[in-house]
């Protein structure tokens, strides 16, 4: 049963990997298979409906790994600034560490099928909320209004996702670090 | 020969379509055959490198798109308000009406192939630097420094790309509206 769990988790976390690096469309099961290491039957054991089950799973699986990031980074700041950098320099770590070919584990596989699957299309939704109230919680704990933050959490995540976008296609840091600077000016302005 | 333009120019047409709507991976051939109305001798007559070469043609189309849309907005602009509004809602309405199944033309292929395709990842990143710096030489006509122009145009063109993403998997404007009002806070902080 243990055994069970690690292989199911295993699968997963390739699954996230190799969507975020090459998307949905372009991996196929055995990608996931020679990448995970779990044997075929335990991929038909725990995903019995097949691919898009693993990508609902996987698309899961990122939105925690991406909603803990956020808590983390809240709960190891003094402020709204600290707080906004903290997410910029996370992430830009996080995509640097990959060799620019893991960014954000959702937003391919949502741009690939927003428009196709309502499974996935729900996932990724799911995933893009849940990221939005985290940081929503964040700012309203460093002083916000409800309202402020619920704005101001919807421009950062945009801000964040959209030079994630264009960080991982230039191969470079430096749309992460001009959003940065970019989230601090709406930081501070939803603070006025 | 014109008959020949014609349909190359109806097969890119397709592809820049179905890329946005499905993906690069989740697009073949067929697909683009069956949505352009070519021929397929037509289809490897203009494209003898295959799927590839679509792809890139089909990245630069988009990228030329809007670019020139970009500029449209920038001459049909008196500040930089409200060209930024512009910006905002010219997507926003694009969005819309392809019922939320077309966003950026470029940003699904280049999160698919940026890790994978050298051809393709060079067209990405020429698409994102036109647009760049298109928005930047508009920036500096309404009065920013070049240096000032630089850092927004980057911030600007991330905030509508990560906020198309949200709209797209939402099926909703609202992240347009948010990206809207975020877009005149840069823009004013950076003229200050």
């Amino acid at each position: 049963m243990a055994k069970d769990a690690d292989s199911r988790e295993k699968t997963l976390s390739a699954a996230v990997k190799l969507f975020s690096q090459r998307g949905y469309h372009g991996t196929v099961l055995q990608d996931i298979l020679d990448a995970g290491g779990a044997p075929r039957g335990s991929l038909y054991f725990h995903f019995p409906k097949g691919k898009e089950q693993i990508g609902e799973a996987a698309v899961q699986l990122g939105t925690d790994g991406v909603r803990q990031f956020i808590t983390d980074a809240a709960q190891t700041s003094g402020n709204v600034q600290a707080f906004l950098v903290k997410l910029a320099r996370g992430m830009a770590a996080s995509l640097e560490r990959s060799g620019y070919r893991e960014g954000c584990p959702v937003a391919t596989t949502a741009l690939e099928t927003a428009a196709q699957s309502d499974v996935l299309g729900r996932a990724a939704r799911t995933a893009f909320q849940t990221w939005e109230q985290e940081i929503k919680r964040a700012l309203i704990s460093f002083g916000m209004t409800a309202n402020q933050a619920d704005r101001t959490a919807t421009a950062v995540l945009s801000q964040l996702e959209g030079a994630l976008l264009l960080a991982r296609t230039y191969r470079s840091l430096e749309p992460m670090q001009r959003a940065e600077k970019a989230l601090l000016v709406l930081g501070r302005e939803a603070l006025k």
